[in-house]
C-alpha cells in the first residue's frame, strides 16, 4: 500500500497554532477567580488544566528536540490570569521554533516522550492537540455552568 | 517551500476511528436516563451532542463523495442508548467506506460542506474530528459532576 499523504508539517502547525487562539480565548473568558477556584465534579480548576498543557507542549517539544527524555512538571508557578496568558503567549513563538527543528524524517521514528510515553513523535504532537480540545471543551462547561458564553468553537 | 507530508489518509483514518472508539465508551458511560435528560449550563444533553456528530460525520463524507450539498439535520429519531450506539456501530464501516472513496488530490479542493462551510475537504474532516473531542471532553465533565469516572483519555 503506498501511503497518500495529505497533512503537511506545515498544516498540523497551523492547525495547532489556529487552537492555540482558541484555548487563549477561553482562559481570558473567565473571571480571575474561578479561573483558579471553580471546577465541576471534584475535576481540576481551569487554570491547572493549562498549566498542564503549558507543562507539556513546550517541554515535550523540547525533549523531542533535544532527545531528552526528562519527566514532565505540571506543578507550575502561575498565580494569575496574567501570568497564565504571559506564560501562554512566551510559549507560541517557542513551540513554532522547536516544531520547525523537528526534522521531517523524525515525525514517524519512535520517541519516549518524557521517559514514558513511546510512540511515533507524529502521535505524540496530535496528542498534545488533541488534549487541548479536551480539556479547553471541559473549560467551556466550566464558563456554561458560570454563566458565561465560552468563545466559538470554529473561530481560531 | 516544499510542502513536507506528515500524515497520510491512512493514518488520518485510524486516528479519527480510535477516537470514536472513546466516544462509544463515554456514550455507553452514561445511565440511560441522564444520557438523555442531564446537561450543565442549559447546554444540550450528551444524546444531543452525539446526535450532531452522528448528523454531520456520514452524512458530511456522503456530501464530499457525492459532491451534494444538502444542509445537515441534527434531530435524529434516536431515544435510547441502544439506539445512538446502534447507529454508531452502523456508522462506522459507512465512515470508513465513504473516506476511502474521496481521493487524494481532493484534501485539498476547497467544498461547501452542508451548503455553508466552504473549505478544503481536510480543513472539514478535520473539524469532524476535532469536533467530537471538543463535544466528547464536555460529555466527561458530565459524566463528573454525576459521580461516574469517565474512561481514560488516552485508550483508543
Amino acid at each position: 500500500m503506498s501511503t497518500q499523504n495529505v497533512l503537511s508539517k506545515e498544516e498540523i502547525l497551523e492547525h495547532w497554532l489556529g487552537h492555540r487562539r482558541l484555548t487563549r480565548r477561553v482562559i481570558e473568558a473567565f473571571p480571575e477567580k474561578e479561573l483558579f477556584e471553580y471546577s465541576i465534579g471534584g475535576m481540576r480548576t481551569f487554570a491547572d488544566l493549562v498549566k498542564e498543557l503549558i507543562s507539556i507542549d513546550v517541554p515535550g517539544l523540547n525533549g523531542i528536540v533535544t532527545k531528552s527524555m526528562e519527566p514532565y512538571n505540571h506543578n507550575l508557578d502561575l498565580h494569575t490570569k496574567e501570568d497564565l496568558l504571559k506564560e501562554w503567549d512566551a510559549n507560541t513563538p517557542e513551540l513554532i521554533d522547536l516544531y520547525n527543528q523537528i526534522p521531517i524524517e523524525r515525525f514517524h521514528e519512535s520517541f519516549n516522550l518524557f521517559g514514558q510515553y513511546e510512540f511515533p513523535v507524529i502521535h505524540n504532537i496530535m496528542y498534545f492537540i488533541d488534549n487541548e480540545i479536551h480539556h479547553r471543551g471541559q473549560g467551556t462547561v466550566y464558563l456554561r455552568s458560570l454563566g458565561i458564553e465560552p468563545p466559538f468553537f470554529w473561530e481560531r
